[in-house]
């Protein structure tokens, strides 16, 4: 119940501090016989590492998961799988400036009133180094709902101010960006460039698709799946947007347009982005997230420290421009996850075997 | 754990359907010794039920809330409130010829197609008729939160494409529309009786303002007071986007621009809207959501009964226009519940009077 | 996850003090499609009433259970059950006296101590009244489990130091005293009259039987199915001590006498009580429960006043001379519940119809 | 909610299979400022450890804890706090021939049941090596707990049907059984060393005493502190029975006797065990728990392999002959978490420093 652990049935604890030894997160309801090695985990966090982009943190961040229990020859045997990723290139001297300093945009005063105590270096807990350890998670989740056909990925559909403008795509794009039209990329990839040379940083906006997802998922009332998946990807740390299906847009439209008509085989439209009522329909799950630029910037900027004072902050050190494309796998990860839970509760309402059905 | 419960230590689970007999919620973590009486509760429910707009729906929601439990001379107990209202002016003869249909826009199809069952008669559980619990709840967490100095109110900020020019207002406005613009309001007016000639229905946006909240509140990581907001609105029915703070302007804006930055006595600016890492800053917190267009329109739809067969379907009845603005106090119910049970989870990791401190 | 909520995935909260206007319980995570009505849970009820016997409190308690919410057309829908129990034949005067006072062995004092404030009408809160809505609650929960094959049944095995000598019957007996041996029955019944003449109550021994469990529910480590049978039997008023199997027996036997030997078909003996490692064997699940005398004596007691001064009590009233009978049905509600959760769970870590297997 | 993860408030999650690479404990909901370090821990794991009794497994488990998150400076910092013990000395070849065979008494059964497969290391997760993670869990509890005064210990009662003939000890008993008897502990040691010649194993009695409990802990109906203590003491795998103050006793007293009458500054006796309708008095919490013989002997036994042929099995290898001394940290270490837990929940419910009370 704490803020550090995510879902119901299918449920996940991390834990780990951005400059302390090590990161990590225990799955406690991770089904058993799913196949599952260190491999499968690894491909979606390096996805998350700094890659070549002129915008990257040089920050060597060789995330090696290691799988410390609930596998067995291969396979998940029903009992917690502990996910373990040690820490390196940790330069924690770095931070010694920032002790007694609120930086903006940072976490640094509201756990400061919030706790009486913070582990300052590199935004401790608050650090975006913590994901690591969802994306980590994330990647079991995807294996439990591939094998019930569902698959998730995300892409990004604005950075910057520069918009995709060819359709939504069926797979993950391979560009640097996840980036679905390469013109727009080139773009993008020029702006991040710009950003970095003034000592600033941008935002963009990512979206997520789910294919596959059979009706009937999502909980009515609180924990709607929009209300899940709402609430899984503000819990990014950047994220201060997020919208289902048309989103915002549907405060301009009529009933009449909005409404997804229905016809033999499914729906015509899909306005609704793949869940009504909070339950999926079958259709595509379509959500977009507006990400803030990253906090860290070069520029000087006017703050206070812990005692009052008014202090000026220019961040140096190991940042990134836009948490475009790093945030991508996190988002996967996060509506891997919802997706993993509410499969395994709709499974739980679902007469099985047990009474000979 | 399951969908119709709602909040970790203030925990509200609501009950009913739309045509049953009643309908109600109970509170189990309300702490003791807060005044409590059914005119608490009133108020907030009476802002829910129709209006006098020429968009209203004409059904006749008298909701009165009894107290049940947990109440004891006038104030809390610290056992579980029971909250109840009994449904009246049920008519649902009006629905029988929706048992084998599936409404476009409505939860029909996706119930059917999770549970194998539903109750057809006014949307059974999916019918927003579950708000009238929600608001009930959050109002007895709306007077554990005043206790604690915080106010909580919404605002109509758009409606059928007509957006607000005036500054955010610091109370409710007292409009019918609860707008605080009211040249705005006129026209909105004006929107919402067209559509109901047209016999159809409109979207708009709410705003939702938390004033007076202290820092701290909000858990780091996964139950990030934003997380959380986002969650319990867009676990609201019509709400498919939420945004806090500058929300989906974030993600053109440079880090630069979007920061900010902190002086002597507090914030500069409030971008972040009174959230920064998931915790409170102490500042207001701002939340804006869309709300798309009811969607029980007069005119003719296309669809498909149970069996998969097309066919048309226009739905008369009593219906409202928009779900603006009998769902502002819905908005308002959910945040006092989110606010409610972060200021009970702050409160469990602080020291207390039992050593002494 | 407060005190009034049971359950993981079928989740019970229940509410009402004994001299307020009802007292209920919502069902979230009750399956679709059990066949379900009123008549199903007065059986259950009934049992739970004061019967024929000279022990019995003359107090008028006839429950009519009410299903509010979550049944249509005589199937549960999957969305939450509300059950409802008006109380009757409150006669709140009859406490005017208990106002200031902490009676013995009651959880006045402890109320006080808790909350600062306490419903002293009949106990309020703390009053054995409560368990009428866990017994309802119960019902339900032996229709799902009933489903899978799993019956639950209790039986006196103790009452006033009088013991059963007869085998452990494989149905709920049928004397008032769901007691199986007839002549310890008269013994027993002649004991509880001794007692009321006397102005005093005793105590006594439940034995909880299930018969039927399929191998594999609960769940390691902590969450074990021996310790949620244990905390949803402790959790009843007047229960001091559980034991599972030959309970404390074994901790006077050797390992070699102790362990259940296996042979093709099963277990030879039964010592673990059809749990093994947290987890059911499929061999019948036996507990024990001891419940102390009912602390509502006629004799004179010495106890303080709310503030601290000395005073003398008495309790008139209506009152049983002891727990047993009317804690047969409590006590085989709270196991039914247990194994309703567990199955659900179980059911989750499957492989359902969704995805072919 | 999965059954690797205990409490509401202070939740801990333990991970990890008796001949994994580690086992280790999450706890996601320490409060912050609370002083810790390693060695705050290892003295409780120490206790765990195997001793110097001819009774004692020769396994060498040099249990050294680390640290990996939470803790700043010396201080919680009120994120989660990682603990980690690497498993040394593990043998698996040891278990080669255990692969297809159900051993009596143990797990192996029910886990396959349960699962479809298992770890058949070492009894993998169902391993008592499980509670050196639990051990460490409960030493940070203990930390909390400490600060509003409150004690925790558990001594030896019973071993082998050798009983304790002194009164109850104030503190933890020194001796190597923590028994207050040292005329009872020589005779248990002497009849801990017949055991092992005979190739068997013993039973016994734990009692655990709380003291300086405040009044008020604890919470009503479900989650009563004796529902959730005798939960969680009966979650320890050897426990079968767990009684609270004069337990099974009172099952044969009258209520005239069981009562503990009040008077001016407290209870004159204590049959309650410190615990009135699932609530502290403020008097001593007692309870006592039945643990059943070690169930790896190495005498003969009858059993089936997993095709079901039967078979014979002894089990060699290193193993203790009792629960008893080793099972005594574990259980007070499942007291400390109780009492953690159920101290936040009462702070939650009390008005704080936020409203200026």
């Amino acid at each position: 119940m704490s803020g550090n652990t995510f879902g119901t049935l299918f449920r996940v604890t991390t834990w780990g501090e951005s400059h302390g030894p090590a990161t990590g997160a225990i799955i406690d309801g991770c089904p058993p016989l799913i196949s599952l090695s260190a491999t499968d985990i690894q491909d979606d966090l390096d996805r998350r590492k700094p890659g070549g982009l002129p915008s990257a943190s040089p920050r060597r961040e060789e995330d090696i998961v290691e799988i410390l229990s609930g596998v067995f020859e291969g396979k998940t045997t029903g009992t917690p799988v502990s996910l373990f990723i040690r820490n390196r290139d940790v330069d924690e001297k770095a931070y010694d400036g920032l002790r007694t300093l609120f930086r903006p945009g940072h976490g640094d005063f509201t756990y400061q009133a919030k706790y009486g105590i913070r582990d300052h270096r590199g935004g401790g807990r608050a650090s975006a180094r913590e994901t690591a350890a969802r994306v980590a998670a994330g990647a079991v989740a995807r294996k439990i709902i591939a094998e019930a056909g569902i698959e998730v990925f995300a892409f990004t559909g604005e950075l910057g101010g520069i918009s995709v403008e060819t359709p939504r795509p069926a797979v993950r794009p391979a560009g640097p960006l996840y980036c679905p039209d390469p013109e727009a990329e080139q773009k993008m990839i020029a702006r991040l460039d710009e950003a970095r040379k003034a000592g600033d940083t941008i935002g963009g906006i990512v979206e997520i698709v789910v294919r596959g997802c059979p009706p009937g998922l999502g909980e009515p009332v609180f924990s709607k799946m929009d209300a899940d998946l709402a609430g899984a990807l503000m819990g990014i740390g950047s994220v201060k947007g997020v919208e289902i299906g048309a989103g915002f847009a549907l405060a301009r439209m009529k009933g009449s347009r909005c409404n997804d008509q229905m016809e033999t085989g499914g729906f015509r439209t899909n306005n609704a982005g793949g869940i009504l009522a909070g339950i999926t329909t079958g259709g595509e799950i379509i959500m977009r997230v507006a990400c803030k630029p990253i906090p860290s910037i070069a520029r000087k900027q006017d703050t206070v420290d812990i005692f009052g004072n008014p202090t000026v902050v220019s961040i140096g050190g190991r940042h990134d421009v836009a948490v475009i494309p790093r945030i991508i796998p996190v988002c996967e990860a996060m509506v891997c996850m919802v997706l993993a839970d509410h499969l395994l509760r709709q499974r739980a309402i679902q007469r099985g075997a047990d009474h000979g059905e």
